[in-house]
Parts: C-alpha cells; sequence; structure tokens
C-alpha cells in the first residue's frame, strides 16, 4: 500500500470552504479537521469531484462543476455557489507557488459532505455542509502509468439496467462518497491479477469501471475511427473525460455515439479503453481471459485529445 | 433537521483507540479528529456496529463485536482487539461518571475505518486504521418513539436476492460506512409520508429496512406466537435485536423461523416490526396504503425480551 503514495503525497495542501471563507482557507491535511460526526465520515454522505490540475490550469473544471451540482440534486446536499470552489482553487494552487513551485501536475479533489447532522454549519443554507478542497501532486506512478495496457475483469454490480429509472433511491447518477463497494471490486480485481475492472449489470450490459468510463473502438472500412461508450441511463457516471475526448474526436472527424453495450458487443470490440481524469487513457490489453488488441497509436490520439483541451 | 438532536447531543463523549492507546483516549467530539485523506471520509471506507448502553451495560457487546469481525472480514479492514473495544467503551462511560452523571442511556457507536491511504497509523496491522467510539446520550425523542407505530413505504434495493452469493464485491454482508443509498432511502419515505423503510430485492423479495430487521408475526390456532425473519442469505445485515428476541421469544415458547419472505407474504403477514439496537421495536402500522394491524400487547413482549438480556 505505501507504494501507492510516494514523497509527493507528503507535500499536499488543502482549502476548506465556509460561511466565514467563502473563498476558501489553507489547511495542513496532515491535521485532523473533520469531526467524527461529520457525515462524510459517519455514513459516506457527501460528493466529490476530482479533477487535473496541469501547470496551474485545472482541466474541464466547469463539467466537474456541473456533475458535482448534479449529484448535489440527487442527494439533496446543499453546495457553494461555484465561485467559491473556483477561488479556493486558485487559493490552493497560490499555496502552492508561496511555498516555492508549483508542481507540474497536481489532482484536485472537491468534496462536499452534508455535514454534521443536526448542526448546519452556517443559517446561509449554500455552506450548511462541510467543504474541502485537496490538491495533491500527481505522482510519477501515475503519470507513468498513462497509456499503459492494462488488464481488466468483468464484475457484475448487482443492479439491472433498469434499476436507475425505477429506483431512483439508489443514487445511481451522483458520485457520492459511498465508495465502499468500488473499492472492494477494485481489491477483488488485485486479487486476481487484474489491473482494473469493468462493471455489467445483472441483465449483461457494460457499465464503467469503478473509478472510470469505458470507451469502445474499431477503425471503419473507410480508414476512420468510431468509439462508443455505454448510455448513462444504465446507471453510468456521465465522464467527463470521456465527453471530453469525444468532443475532440468529433472535431477530428471520427464518429462518436453512445448506447446500451452488451457483453458480446464489448468481447468484439476492436479496441477498448478505461479513461479518467488523473489516470487519463489506459487501453485494455485482456478482459479476463480475452486477449484485445492494443493500438498505441490510436491511444496517442486520445491523449492528445485531452491534452488540447483548454 | 435540527431538531432530531438534543441537548443531549452536546454532550457526547468520543474514545480513539490506536497503538500508543490499545485502551482508548478521551477526545472531544467538537474538536476535529479525522484528516480529510482519512478513508473513513474519502471513500465510506470503513465498518461499525451501534449499540444501546443501559445504565452503563452495553447490550449484546459480544454479537455486535462479532458482527464488526464479519465486516472485518469482507472488507479486509484490519481490527483492534476485542478488549480494545470493549476497555475504550469502558473509558467512555467512566468519562460520564467522572463528568457528573451517567445517561440512564447511551448510543455506543464504533467505527473502524480502514485509515490513510499508504500511512498506516501502526507497523502493528491490528492498529493500522482509525478506530473510534462515540458516545451519545439517547434522546428523550427516540426513547418515546419505542413502540409507536409506524408507517413504511416498500423501496427496491436494486439487488436481486442472489447477488449477495454471486458478487461477494458488493459487500452486501458487512456493516460499511458507504450508507448514502440508506440515507437516500430514507429521505424518500419522509418526503412521501412515510416514517421508514423497507428495501426489497428486484425478484420480489422483502429484505430489511435501511437501519433495522424486519419481523413477521401472527398468532397461531393454538394462541400461541409465531416469528419470522427474512433469512440473511438475500443480503441482509444479520439483526442482532432479531437475533435477540428469538431467543428470548424461544425461551418463552414461540415458535420463531427465518427464510425467503415474499412481498405478498409481507402484505399478508397479520404483525410487523421493525427492530434495531437504539429504537429497539416499532410495529408496523401501514405498508404503503396497506393497513396492518398493530397489538400493542405483542410489542410489549418484544420490548420486555429486549430488557431481559444482559
Amino acid at each position: 500500500m505505501a507504494e501507492r503514495f510516494d514523497e509527493d503525497a507528503l507535500h499536499a495542501v488543502g482549502v476548506r470552504i465556509d460561511a466565514e471563507h467563502p473563498e476558501g482557507i489553507i489547511f495542513d491535511p496532515h491535521q485532523p479537521q473533520l469531526r467524527v460526526t461529520d457525515l462524510s465520515a459517519v455514513r459516506g454522505d457527501g460528493i466529490f469531484e476530482t479533477m487535473l490540475a496541469v501547470e496551474g490550469h485545472v482541466r474541464k473544471f466547469t463539467a466537474h462543476l456541473q456533475r458535482l451540482q448534479r449529484s448535489a440534486q440527487i442527494t439533496e446536499i446543499p453546495l457553494p455557489p461555484d465561485s467559491s470552489w473556483r477561488a479556493a482553487v486558485d487559493l490552493g494552487l497560490d499555496e502552492f507557488r508561496t511555498r516555492g513551485g508549483l508542481p507540474d501536475e497536481l489532482a484536485v479533489r472537491i468534496t462536499a459532505s452534508r455535514g454534521v447532522d443536526g448542526e448546519p454549519a452556517s443559517d446561509d443554507p449554500a455552506f450548511s455542509g462541510t467543504y474541502w478542497v485537496l490538491l495533491t501532486p500527481v505522482s510519477s506512478k501515475v503519470k507513468d502509468s498513462r497509456g499503459r495496457p492494462i488488464s481488466v475483469t468483468l464484475l457484475d454490480r448487482g443492479y439491472d439496467s433498469t434499476a436507475p429509472q425505477r429506483a431512483p433511491w439508489l443514487l445511481l447518477g451522483a458520485k457520492t462518497l459511498s465508495y465502499a463497494v468500488n473499492m472492494a471490486a477494485l481489491r477483488w480485481a488485485a486479487a486476481h491479477g487484474h489491473d482494473d475492472v469493468v462493471f455489467t449489470s445483472s441483465d449483461d450490459l457494460v457499465l464503467e469501471g469503478p473509478v472510470s468510463s469505458l470507451l469502445l473502438g474499431h477503425r471503419t472500412a473507410d480508414g476512420q475511427v468510431h468509439l462508443k461508450t455505454p448510455s448513462a441511463e444504465a446507471g453510468i457516471l456521465p465522464g467527463t473525460t470521456q465527453a471530453t475526448i469525444f468532443r475532440a474526436a468529433e472535431q477530428a472527424g471520427w464518429q462518436t455515439s453512445s448506447g446500451p453495450v452488451t457483453v458480446a458487443e464489448l468481447h468484439a470490440a476492436e479496441f477498448l479503453w478505461l479513461t479518467g481524469s488523473v489516470k487519463l487513457v489506459s487501453p485494455i490489453a485482456r478482459i479476463d481471459d480475452h486477449e484485445v488488441r492494443v493500438d498505441a497509436e490510436l491511444t496517442n490520439s486520445l491523449l492528445d485529445f485531452l491534452s488540447q483541451e483548454g
């Protein structure tokens, strides 16, 4: 476990947002910040986004804030205004500069907890919960992993694909802190010799990874590339990285689509990738016992699409 | 929200367990204790139990510790020895005595977090996570609610009843901190005029409440009482309160059983209750639009069974 964090993690910066500090105030992430009664720690009752800042620029900040708002609506967790999040992130970036150097890449995690039950932090609903930003230098290990082929295992997420529509209390479109199952799936994969997971529905649709989106690709007869991703209706978190890739791909003349993807379709796919905001793009070279073709040139195109952004 | 906590909550006592304090050390729950990088707050990645202490005696402590151990095995979260939990709870009880008075009833929540990723709190695996006990006086509101008839709504939990067997990574037998869905279900119920929820599987079996177990009861032809509870195989947390009731009921000559319970069987049940460690027993008087008979005498018998214990 220890090797998952290198010395860079020791240099993380925290920024808290509250009614008295709507533009944020710096804290030391090595010091306790949360009460044990904070609902984030009591019941995983909060929402979050993880973004990538490159040379001090946060990629697709607006898309992440929009997804955070969607999570907030679903979970009924009140949020500070977007301007607070942006100011708090800026404050954190400045803190790095003041300390003598902005790392080339930072993982920027923004978290909104429902707060302490029965004790709103402020009478202003926009600041009634607990809000913080954590900026952590991206380790060389994570940087090196980008673009590298991975092996995944297909794991049933237990829900059928109609669950999100019929049971909104399952919060399937929200990115909540209740991630124990996602982490258990990743542990299961590691214990069985895989790098990552692709979740399936109980009715055999392909969904997403525990912390990533899935892309399928094939070269069409005319030499074009077609990218496809499972549709969000099945209870998938809409991927901001996937969306950025699709936008750039369309501009490059590629075809893109989203829709239901069956397990059979997954196995028939020519190329597959997992995408995420910090790990960016990982080509899938194996699904359980099935080899999958890997095309380094295509993977580099996807990585290029992401670096064009903003 | 504010009325859910009365002034008693201000007098909670916290006890932390770590390698330097294997028998616990007192902390003030109003002061920050957790780093924002603690996995309890990052990903709801921890496990817990909530117990009831009456006049300084923790009810069914052993059963809760056993269930915590089961959660720990499923989630691979290392735990301090039982003796640490017991000593820490004793320390918390003593703190109340020192302060001038042990409340007649305390909710005692024990929590084990996986800790901070990549930074184990100790080289000793038994203390590598973050561990704490929170003792909170039970409010008069909760006390008054015991035995009172409630209205519940049936909500689909999305999983079918075979999910626990085929997909252990769903952690269905573990009591984890990832409770956002349970809380969302309770909010849904409240918004629709109900007090609580009974979860169903997608294949129409009846499961449990978000924070309680379900009991079915009927009087048999010979005047006996038969209690039934849904079987744990369907992905239910085995209820410690339900188990205590069943043990005492059997000693009183009642019949008990556990097995699959269909929605039709639920609607045909003569009596229904939700049971939990702190709220004890709540007779169900309504399931959505269906009235259910309530028998105050039977409910009192169940409450008596619980007060006999220990």
